[in-house]
Formats: C-alpha cells, sequence, structure tokens
C-alpha cells in the first residue's frame, strides 16, 4: 500500500509499504483523510526517535474487525492503545498506559496511508451528519478538549490562549464554549480575526492583556517564549496549561520557579483529550472547522504536503487518500 | 531596641534600631520567641535584595493596638498585609495582595527584634495550651498546610516529601495526618527517623520510591536536583508541589517540560497558608515540635544563630528574646 514514512529525519511516500496483519481485537481501517499536526513535523525532526508511518488524525472507514458491527462503519480513533492492566490503565488513565503504543507517534504505524490498525475499543463512530471535514479534526479537538477535561473552567474566568495556529484556534473554540471571557494572543492579524469571529478578543502578542490578569493562560505557541508571556499574564494563583511539546521548550529557561512558587501559580502539561466530546461537539455544529483548512492534497503529494504545513502560517494541511 | 538587621548581604545585631511609630489599625508586639527559616538566610544573601529587620516566624503579646481586646493577648501573626482594595484582595487572595508587604520580607520590618507591629486583622491569638515553643511554628506549619489548603490530598493516594529538612519534617506531620501512604526522602538518617516516627516511609535519597508511582511530590529541599527526582517519581496525571524558593531554582534546567505535557503532570507553586489551621493543629497537640528545636539563642546572640541555621543538619534556630 501507500505510506508516508518517518526515517532517518526525513519523511518520504513509498508505494510498497507491507499491509501489516491485524492482531485479535484490532480493525483495519481504509483512511479516507488525515491531517498533518505540529507533532509530525517534529517526529520528523527527530523528536522521540520515531520512525514508521506517520499520522494520527484521520477519519477512515473500517475494513475488516473482529466485532461484525464494524465493519463499514465510518470512524475516528482515539490514538493511545492501551493494555488495561498496567496502573495507569486500572486508574483509567488510558491514555497514560505505561506499555502504550500511539498511531503514528510511538511503535505504531499512522494514518497517512492507505489504511491503518487501531484496537476496536479505540473507535469512535462518526453520525452522518459530521463530514469528512469535520471527522478529521476530531482528534485534535479532542486535544483542545483536555484542557477543560481535567481543568475546567467557570463562565466567570479570563482566560488568554496564545498562540493562533491550528491547536490554537480549536481551542479557542472549545474554551468560547465555556462562556469564559477570552482572549487570544498571536502574530498574524487573519488568524486572529478568525479568533474574534469565534468569540475571543484577539490581542497582537505586541499588545497582550494586561499583566497578572488572567485567571487561566493556554500556552499553545510551541514557542520558548510562550511560557514566559504566560507567566506575565497569569495572576497570583491562576493556572497555565501547557499544550505542546517542543525541543525548544526542554531547556525549560524561561519559566521563572521562584516566581511559579511566590505567586502560588500552577502549571498543568495537558495531552490527549476525550474523542467522543469532541465528535459530540462537531455533531452539535458548533466547531467551524472550514477556514482551519488551508490546503489539500492527496496521498500521492504526501511529501509536499509536509513541506506545505511547515510553512509559517499555514493551518491545516489535509491529505485525502483517495484522489 | 535590639534588632537583627539585614543589609548590603550581611546581617547585625544593633541595640540602637529606632521603634518604629504605630499606624492606625496596627498592633505593636513584644516578640518572644521567633524562628530561623531558610527564606532569612536567603534574603541575606540577597534574594529579593530586603533590607530591614528580618524574621517571620514569630510568637509575641501585644503591648499597643486600636482595639482594647488585644493588649496583652499571646499573638502570633500572618505575615502578608493585604491592601483590601486590589483584585487579589477583592478574590480573597490575601496573601497575594498586589500592595502587600511582608513582615521580615518585604518592606515591613521582622521579628528578630524587641518588638515588631502587624495590623490587628493578621493577628491570631494563642490558646493556653499552647506553648511558645509549639506556637513559633505557626508560620511554618501554615506554610506547610498551604498544600492542603490548595491541592487537597486524598487519604488514598501516595505521596512523597523529598527534603528532611526543617519545613519537610513539618509537611511530613501535616501530610501524614490525611491518612495518605506516606514516603519521606531525605539525605539524613537521623532525621528520616523522624518522619517514620511521624508515620512516613523513609527511604534515603539514594533509594527513592519506584518512579512513576507516586499520585504527589512535595519538592521542598530546595535542590535543584529535588524537581527532577520528584519529576521521575511523580506518576502521569499525578501533581508535583514545590514548596521552596532558591536561587538555584531560577534556572528551571532540572525541569523537563516536554515530559509535563506528555505525562500531563500539573506543577503547584505553594507558599504561604492558614494560619488559623495552624493554630488549630497546635492547640490539638497532634504536631510534634520539640524534636525540630536544634538550638536556642538569646537575640544578644542573633549573629551566632543566624549562623548556626546555616550549617548543614541543623532544623530549627529559636530566638528568644528576653533571656
Ligand atoms: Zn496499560
Ligand atoms: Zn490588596
Amino acid at each position: 500500500m501507500r505510506a508516508l514514512v518517518c526515517e532517518n529525519g526525513a519523511a518520504r511516500l513509498r508505494r510498497d509499504y507491507p499491509i501489516a496483519p491485524r492482531a485479535a481485537g484490532e480493525a483495519r481501517i481504509r483512511v479516507v483523510q488525515a491531517g498533518v499536526c505540529a507533532t509530525d513535523l517534529q517526529l520528523i525532526a527527530g523528536y522521540k526517535g520515531f520512525s514508521g508511518v506517520l499520522g494520527h488524525e484521520f477519519v477512515g472507514v473500517v475494513e475488516e474487525a473482529d466485532n461484525a458491527r464494524w465493519i463499514g462503519q465510518r470512524v475516528v480513533g482515539g490514538i493511545n492503545r492501551a493494555c488495561g492492566q498496567c496502573a495507569p490503565c486500572r486508574r483509567g488513565d488510558i491514555t497514560h498506559c505505561a506499555q502504550r503504543d500511539v498511531l503514528g507517534i510511538l511503535g505504531r504505524d499512522g494514518a497517512f496511508a492507505d489504511s491503518c490498525l487501531l484496537p476496536e475499543a479505540n473507535l469512535h463512530a462518526v453520525p452522518d451528519g459530521v463530514s469528512d471535514d469535520q471527522a478529521v479534526f476530531a482528534e485534535p479537538l479532542a486535544a483542545a478538549l483536555a484542557i477543560t477535561d481535567q481543568h475546567p473552567i467557570a463562565p466567570g474566568e479570563r482566560v488568554t490562549v496564545i498562540g493562533d495556529g491550528r491547536l490554537g484556534l480549536l481551542i479557542v473554540q472549545v474554551l468560547a464554549l465555556t462562556g469564559c471571557d477570552l482572549t487570544l494572543v498571536g502574530r498574524h492579524a487573519e488568524k486572529l480575526a478568525l479568533g474574534e469571529q469565534w468569540g475571543a478578543r484577539a490581542g497582537l502578542a505586541s499588545e497582550p492583556p494586561v499583566a497578572r490578569s488572567q485567571d487561566v493562560v493556554v500556552a499553545c505557541s510551541g514557542e520558548a517564549s510562550g511560557l514566559a508571556l504566560a507567566q506575565s499574564l497569569v495572576r497570583p494563583r491562576g493556572r497555565i496549561i501547557l499544550k505542546t511539546t517542543s525541543a525548544a521548550q526542554q531547556g525549560a529557561a524561561e519559566l521563572d520557579l521562584n516566581a511559579l512558587v511566590v505567586d502560588e501559580v500552577t502549571l498543568c502539561g495537558s495531552r490527549c483529550g476525550p474523542m467522543d466530546a469532541a465528535v459530540r461537539l462537531l455533531a452539535q455544529g458548533v466547531i467551524d472547522v472550514a477556514p482551519l483548512i488551508s490546503a489539500r492534497f492527496s496521498l500521492d503529494q504526501g511529501e509536499a504536503a509536509l513541506t506545505a504545513a511547515a510553512r509559517k502560517g499555514v493551518l491545516k494541511v489535509v491529505l485525502q487518500m483517495t484522489c
């Protein structure tokens, strides 16, 4: 089959990639569309030392499964395979399974291919009213929902999102649904305009909110400077939600730990979220994905798609497998 | 009056320190005993650029006040003076008042003196059953209680305290009262033995708990390496409570922010806590302070007291004003 494969610091399209055997309990999914994410670009650059088929945002149709009810069903999928036995699994923290593999990220081939495999337990049926374009956003939308899933936001709170990229604009849409007093800080006028359309006050990075005024700051710019800005904006006893991983972050030099203690600020790491809630919000039609799609490529043009996704200012690049 | 004054990177005893006028709403307190804290040593070393009388842990007797009911009352005191008007004060976060001064730390002379001044609103009466030796621990005990005040710990949780110093041993006593499964990690056998006596499993720093096993890790060793150890011990979705400020922490180089995101760990800065709860616990007799007092000095020997407090392995040094 065709597959966009990450190896040795590059991604290349292979047309002869072997079709893996399906294990018991797994479904084989014919991929319809897939989305390119910042993590894909980081994996190519060497983050986590991943080699294999990229891609973890997808919508597809089940071709093979143990349970016949899945066959022919349009699905999205949770990306972490859980063992069900380890301490995190027993706690219900299945996205933190100690033995997990992660679709297109860790030990499991991903969705930038004609097909991929996932446990049936990871599948979520996509209702008829949700388009493929909407469904391909289920995984990053779930990541946005991870914020409120773990750290609920009250309607009266002041919240700033730093970063007007793909993820930041989904986070704005999700947080606006809480009714909170929301500001988006970014560098791109046209993206800030999208944030305004979705209920956020827009602030150029050069004109952020008043220092120490925000109950919650979400840092999702992927830049180390975003964390320092977050710390300057958050109020004493407020919380900073850190949504993105990056090579630049590993030093953490931008974080003032003494100020964190004195101001009693809470810094919350946040990753994968609830796919079922994401599908529900998409079905309700309250998440606008059309303006987030910057470009579409066929899988045959997969290498060009990754190049396009890496360009500054580009939002979501969608891979379409059947054209 | 006599006062132990921090200026130009040293602390020296002055016998002719001027007695400040008492403002409306303030009480003048004759200090009976005071405790030396790591923060005092950091202030001498230049942290926060403080100059003035040191000391923020004390028990004393009110000599002058607007409200006659305080006169002659034995008291301890909250160290942050709040304006009552700013945003944090209106939220009830009075220890984060934007205009605050802090006894012996920020803009207000402290308690290593014959007397000090605090707003009457900051005073807490000490019940007769609480000795001076107990009462002088009210402020650091409140700092220990700040942990559970802001981030409640459930009885079934596994909790590790890193750091067997003055503060760590108070934190152990407070957290043991939750019924949690508690471990103290430190470097000193005799202090670890105290931790065991108070309900904690003791682990030498060379033999910490199993990696990724702890629901909560409290880092209060004041060493940068404590934070890296905390991150290795905490479970995915667990929380790290950071209790100490230090010059070494400002770089934060020991913190892996990518791992914080992937493991969805929460890092919580924690500072001052509820003085009223501290006094209640002291009155209940469930906090054992006697083993924590390493040495006693008169105020006349104040400089020697600070030198003693800086020695490795020394716990609380108490200054007695009237001997
Ligand atoms: Zn597991
Ligand atoms: Zn105030």
